[in-house]
């Protein structure tokens, strides 16, 4: 029998956060039909903004582990909407936007450290379409920043 | 009682405008189901493109205010898509893209111009999920790009 | 009376392909209710990577010009998702990423290289909204991908 999305998560030693309040005019999430839009999460280490370019301060290695800690704050925000993240039917659409520099051109690995936390934690309901690629910034100089689509039953 | 969509408009001295005619080969805006998606809405100034680098050419408080110029357009195109803006259930989603120098980290800010707008105009129905990031160049040299997806009743 | 979408591709000497498999965690389509969303498809030619940023190394001709091969991809992806392209009610929304050196600014003119295209081979079906800016950069150093939101019937 396959670990619970909660069993995996403490497998994993990952401890969900609430969401921080959005820093601007917006909100954390909005529900339509059963499509659940998350704003886009920046990257955050110590509580405070995953600071760096890819290709100028931050290897690949790294950016990937920034993409990693994104997807736990998502699933944060995701048990927060949903109050049981079992009520994911599906994550439908990924949009990862990477701080890069002219000459960088691995923004897909670097998005691999979202996508990958996600199919584990979630198995198959994780697996999802996406987009990755270059931002010339990111709000507060976050090295990486990911919104999402999901759909709830 | 609060003030009608209408009325508010006016308090604030705003004259919606038809939407131009998209300078490409897309539409203004496409409906699927009870989902509206608006096209990439360019800032506009004089009816000429809102041209400018954010941290190069305009400083914060200049993108804000074409964030919120934008904003009034896309309530433009709105009224047009649905003849009447109280058949709006909710802004969904929004997306801004600002055209930003390698070292202008402050695309929230810029984003809240338009964000605060649409809650200003729309109350509660206005509030949204939103990404902001930096965009190396935007069509047409503009400042700030903001797409849109919003639920009709 | 009007071709049909096949014959249509036919008259054009477009054969389809079979998407390639995504290089990276992630799915090349998902379907939610009646949307399928396409993830982001990169320029490629001759099977590789399209190279080369606009601005620098490519003019706004070869990049209309790659992404109408982003065009012809994205249709060969909807052929294997659907099975039959007849069951695609409408194009929604497609977002047009063109690696961007600071100075380029016609990020329209090169989507409209996959526009003319989809509305070439699905008529009215293939018109949508859309938004194109300037990426820093994107994965594989491609010049341009291009992401989609379709409706079936």
């Amino acid at each position: 029998m396959s670990a619970s999305i909660y069993e995996k998560l403490e497998q994993l030693g990952i401890e969900l956060q609430a969401p921080a309040a959005p820093a601007a005019a917006y909100k954390t999430w909005v529900q339509s039909g059963n499509l659940l839009f998350l704003s886009g999460h920046i990257a955050r280490q110590n509580g405070k903004p995953w600071v760096g370019q890819l290709g100028r301060d931050l290897d690949t290695a790294s950016g990937k582990q920034a993409a990693r800690a994104v997807a736990i704050d998502l699933l944060g925000s995701l048990h927060a909407a949903t109050g049981d993240l079992n009520r994911i039917a599906k994550v439908v659409k990924l949009m990862c936007l990477v701080n890069s520099a002219a000459d960088f051109t691995e923004q897909h690995l670097v998005a691999n450290g979202c996508s990958d936390l996600l199919a584990e934690v979630l198995g198959e309901r994780g697996e999802h379409a996406r987009s990755a690629f270059g931002a010339s910034q990111i709000p507060l100089g976050a090295c990486v920043e990911i919104e999402l689509i999901v759909e709830l039953n």
